[in-house]
Formats: C-alpha cells, sequence, structure tokens
C-alpha cells in the first residue's frame, strides 16, 4: 500500500509508491558519452570565458591566466543583469505584473581538468569549491538590489547541463522565490510558537531515528527526507544553527565538502552516475532578525532518474517510487573502500581507472 | 533585457529571457521513433487491460470486447487505492506526518488505433475524450474520500509516458495538492475583494489585448498566459464562468474538444510534434459556496522543450526562454490548412501520410 507524507519543511504532500518500485539500478538513466572536443572551461582557455570575478590561485600568478584551481566569471548568456538598473520597481496594467530582470549570473568553473563530477576532485579542491560558493554567497547578499541568491549545479544533459565540464551557477534574483518564501513562513510559524528552528528539530529527530541517516560528521550530517519527492533525494546541512552558509569556519568548510563529496560518491555508486541537480538553500539576502533565527541552510542533491509528468505539473504533487528509508540503507551500505576509489587523492588524478580525463 | 512577470492566478514568478531564444524550430525534442511492438491498449487486445470502469460504444455490444471508441480501465500499477479504506487519517509522529495511500488511478484508453497525439483521431473521437473526462470527473468528484481529482496526459518519453497509446490518467487524491491550494487561495481573495472570479477578470483583459490570444470561439479561448514558465504553454478555458469541467452542454463539449485539438495540431506544427503534458485544472471536489464562485476551470498544454534544472528546483522560479506574445503569434499563424491536415476528418484517418499508423 502507497503512503503520504508531508515534507515538514516546506508542507508538499508526496506519495511514496512502493509498489511500482525499483532496485537502484532499475533507475539509473546514465550521463551518456563524454562529448569530448573544445572546452572553453579548461585550464588554457581562459581567453574563451568573460574575465573573471573571483578565483583560487594557490600558486599566485595573473588573472584569467593558467594555475587557477576553481574560477568564477560572468555567465556569457545571463539570464538576468545589473546593468544601468539601480532597482526593480514592480509595474502593473491591469493583472499583469512584471519587473526589470535585474540580477546576476555568474558561473564557477570547479576544475582546471575535465572533470564532469565534483567527485572527479581531489578533497581539497572540492573544498576550494565549498569556500568559493561561500565568498559568493557573501559577497552577493551585500547588493541590496537582490533578494535572493542561489547557487545550483546541473550534471548531465537530462540535469539541465548545456557545458559539461563541472560548473556551478549562482544567481542573484530580485524576487524572492515562491519555494524559500513557502519554507520562510512555515519555519517562522515554527519558531514564534516553539522558539525554536524547524530544521534543528527535525534533524534532531532524524538523528535519534538514524533510518534515514547516511552519513555524518562532527559538525554535518547527509539525510534521506523524510517526504523526500525524488529518488535518492539527499540533504546536507550543518547540525549547528545557522541560516547562512558562509557562517562557518575554514575546517568546517574542509569537513562539510568531505562529506558532500563522498555523498555524491555513493549517489554515483548506488544509480551509475547519474545526470544530478543540486541547490543551497540559504536565508533570504536581507533577513529579518526572526528569519535569521528560524532558518537553517542545507544543500539538496536531486539524482534525475524519474521524470517530471502531467500529473506533477497539473498539481504540484510528486510520486517517489523510492522509500527514503531504502534509498538511505542502500547509499549508507556503500562500502568505504568504493567511495573512496572514487574521489582522487591527488591533483595529478592518480590514474583512476573509472574517470580516465580526471 | 530580460523581463520578471508574476503569474496572476498563482502568484509565481518567471524570468522571460529572451535574450536566450529561440525561433520554435531551435527548441524542438521530438518523440522519437514509434516503438512499435505488442500494445496492449490497440482494439482486440482488451484482455491485456483490467476489465474496464466505462466505455464509449456508439454501437453498443459487451464490455471488454472490440467496437469501443474510448475505454477506462484501473491503471495496472496504482500509485493509490481505494482498497478498505474508508477514510485517510494524518497520523503524526514528531515531524513525520503520514497518511494511507488512499485514491484512485485510471487509465482513459483515448482511441483503439495506435494514435499517439489526440490529433491523430477524427474531431468526433476526441470529443468523445473530452465527454469521457467530464464523466470521470463527475463519477469521482461524488467520492467523499477523495479530495481532488486530476485529469492529465503524458506524451512522449521526455514527457513521462510509459505507453505510447494515446491515454489520459485520473488520479483522485485524498488531500488537496499544493498548487491547487495556492491557486483557490489567492482566487478566494480575490473574490473576497472584488467580487468577481479571478480568471474571469483576467481573460477579459487577454480577449480585449489579443497579444496572448491563440483562438477562440464562441464559447472557449486559447492563450499563451502571460507569465507562463514554459516556452509555447497554452491554456484553454472557457469564456463563461464554472469551476468544474463538466459543467457544459454536449454541444459545447463538442466545441471545446475541437478547439483544443486544433491548439495541439497548432503546437506541434510549430514544435515538430514535441513530448507534452496536458492537465485538467478544475475545483477541489468538495469546494465551499465561495470556491465554488471563484475558480475557473482550464487545461494547461505544455510542451516539454525545455529542461527542468538545479535553478527551478532550488527556487521553484522559472526560466522561459520564448516570450508568451511571441508564442502565441507564432501559433496564430500557423496556416488553417495545416491545422485541418492534421486532423483526420474520418474514423479510418484517411491516409494521411504524416500519421501512418493512425
Amino acid at each position: 500500500m502507497a503512503e503520504l507524507r508531508q515534507d515538514p519543511i516546506c508542507g508538499r504532500w508526496v506519495i511514496i509508491a512502493t509498489e511500482r518500485a525499483a532496485r537502484p539500478s532499475d533507475l539509473a538513466l546514465g550521463r551518456g558519452e563524454p562529448k569530448g572536443g573544445f572546452c572553453p572551461f579548461c585550464e588554457g582557455n581562459e581567453d574563451r570565458t568573460p574575465p573573471e570575478i573571483a578565483a583560487v590561485r594557490p600558486g599566485g600568478g595573473p588573472s584569467n591566466s593558467p594555475g587557477w584551481r576553481v574560477r568564477v566569471v560572468p555567465n556569457k548568456f545571463p539570464a538576468l543583469s545589473l546593468n544601468g538598473h539601480p532597482s526593480a520597481p514592480v509595474h502593473s496594467v491591469g493583472h499583469r505584473r512584471t519587473a526589470p530582470g535585474v540580477g546576476t549570473h555568474e558561473v564557477i568553473i570547479e576544475s582546471p581538468r575535465h572533470a564532469i563530477s565534483p567527485t572527479q576532485m581531489p578533497p581539497e579542491d572540492f573544498g576550494h569549491v565549498i569556500a568559493t560558493y561561500c565568498g559568493r554567497a557573501e559577497a552577493l547578499e551585500a547588493d541590496e538590489r537582490l533578494a535572493y541568491v542561489l547557487i545550483f549545479k546541473n550534471v548531465g544533459q537530462e540535469a539541465g547541463a548545456s557545458i559539461e565540464h563541472c560548473h556551478s551557477q549562482v544567481m542573484g534574483v530580485p524576487v524572492m522565490p515562491r519555494r524559500v518564501a513557502v519554507e520562510m513562513e512555515r519555519c517562522e510559524h515554527f519558531h514564534q510558537e516553539h522558539g525554536r528552528c524547524l530544521f534543528c528539530d527535525v534533524l534532531a529527530e532524524e538523528l535519534a531515528d538514524g533510518s534515514r541517516v547516511v552519513a555524518q560528521t562532527e559538525h554535518f550530517a547527509a539525510i534521506s527526507p523524510f517526504a523526500a519527492a525524488f529518488p535518492f533525494t539527499v540533504w546536507v546541512l550543518p547540525r549547528f544553527h545557522t541560516g547562512r552558509l558562509y557562517d562557518m569556519s575554514g575546517a568546517q568548510m574542509g569537513e562539510v565538502a568531505r562529506l558532500f563529496q563522498q555523498t555524491m560518491a555513493r549517489v554515483e555508486v548506488c544509480l551509475g552516475d547519474p545526470p544530478f541537480n543540486y541547490a543551497i538553500h540559504t536565508a533570504p539576502t536581507a533577513p529579518t532578525q526572526r528569519q535569521r533565527e528560524c532558518y537553517h541552510w542545507h544543500i539538496e542533491l536531486i539524482p534525475r532518474v524519474t521524470r517530471m509528468a502531467g500529473f506533477e505539473w497539473g498539481t504540484g504533487f510528486y510520486i517517489n517510487p523510492v522509500e527514503p528509508e531504502t534509498a538511505a540503507r542502500y547509499l549508507r551500505d556503500v562500502p568505504a573502500r568504493q567511495v573512496a576509489l572514487k574521489i582522487p587523492r591527488h591533483a595529478d588524478g592518480g590514474g583512476h581507472e573509472q574517470h580516465p580525463r580526471s
């Protein structure tokens, strides 16, 4: 018998329909063959992107030249732009409300070599990526024109990636996105009633129960959310309370980078290198005191192994054919040796057969 | 410069980013080659589905035998089931809320021959389909265990179709879906303030403006919604006020069937037979007096020509690379002759070269 579950954070109901399931291998969609050919994001091709906004260059050196580990550049085809618009007034004609497309759209190039997934980088490089996320979030949140800053990644064509080389995108948008507004509202309501953070409460329950825990470290946890809308969704979140990604120490950045990278490796082992997305959910850019107290940042990782169809578009209701407890068990059960084997130990990639290009 | 637009009905903001656009032909994803092989939905294979719930048999004849134009059968792999559950109490343990998977899941087989899209049926057959939708909606809305009944269709694998033969699905769910709740709330609020239906107001504005109108008949209209989240989205809705699909005459069913079928033909001509979904949005099953007054049913047709990615999952915010006015113009400009050519005039299909199997 199927079960309905309600997400405690956003209030969305999902159908957990395990009769239709599915071992992980039945779900595999695959990313397709690597494309090959010229890549504008590889080291040496710095002149093929707009000039860099920021970069990690452990050995120093001039901007827009080789020697970097991470580069941040403007998106060449931005969906939004800050040019010449000091603010974003909403304009109404009858029922038609519009606002100018004011915002930012950056690309974070995450590896000098042609890696496709973050699991193909040595852990210290993925640590640089997380530190770069923190830096961009902090810098952009200071811009009063932006209501929200989202960092997200698309891996594989089925997940919306148009360029194969491992990169994330940062978008600063001038209005509060619906999903964030709904979560904020529920978190504020809970905080008002109970004086506590809803996420902290949910996480404490999850760690006590254990059945949906994928892995944990001193300061972070990876869990299968109780009412996941998609098979093998994972949340990675701090065990300490904070709504802002960059409210952590350098050591904690390294800690969450390792946990998250290993979690992605577990997902890739289980599902055979699926296309996936992740998005970092943080508090709005100019939170009120209460919003600051009640939100809790987290990364949401979504392997793209099922397709949205008419039911989902029509209702905002989702059918997940894999119980989150089952997904968590599969992910936990990936042997540590297999996780370690997927991730190169050195910047030269160490000759891993799985990733000849890494 | 991109523009943000807010959907007047559901309040969602979208980015209309036309710099990234795109002639319709650039968007074509295609449905892939027809699969061939055995089809359990074709006439003559009635014993390969569960026994029928309803059927249209203009010449009479026994159930589960040939001679039908439309058949309704239970889904062989239902996501929800009514068996043995008189009600659906919500159960909470800590933050974890669940409800039994009580509901219905039916399949409407829409053509005795192996059509893939509704445009491959003679108009009177698609009229039978619309009449069947009305019949199932009315029958299921009487069931007190269901909070909402959704009718939807998936055409093409990219749109989530697992069986190629033209069919729709009907799901009755025990809790109100998020999307419907949000629309209801906004419509109720508007009705309370202005004493009018929000949809009627929006439609009057659209018909007066004209730039997003695709086609209209005496009682119905097809429009590109002002803040469409996806390229070439079309709404078909009644020009008279009603929240319930089945509140129309037989002649009106034929009228909306023709308009909607011709609209699908326009979309297929513009985008080269894309995968698509449609969903019929109606009022909840047991509406209050105000809900009855303030909701307005409509069909939402979504060609699947762009892919959801991390930005959309992370925010509920969408980027549409085609201005709705541009989509409407392309759709309007499809010559009537091309629309007529796509749709067979007789049940034998009339030897249309485009659809050798219809």
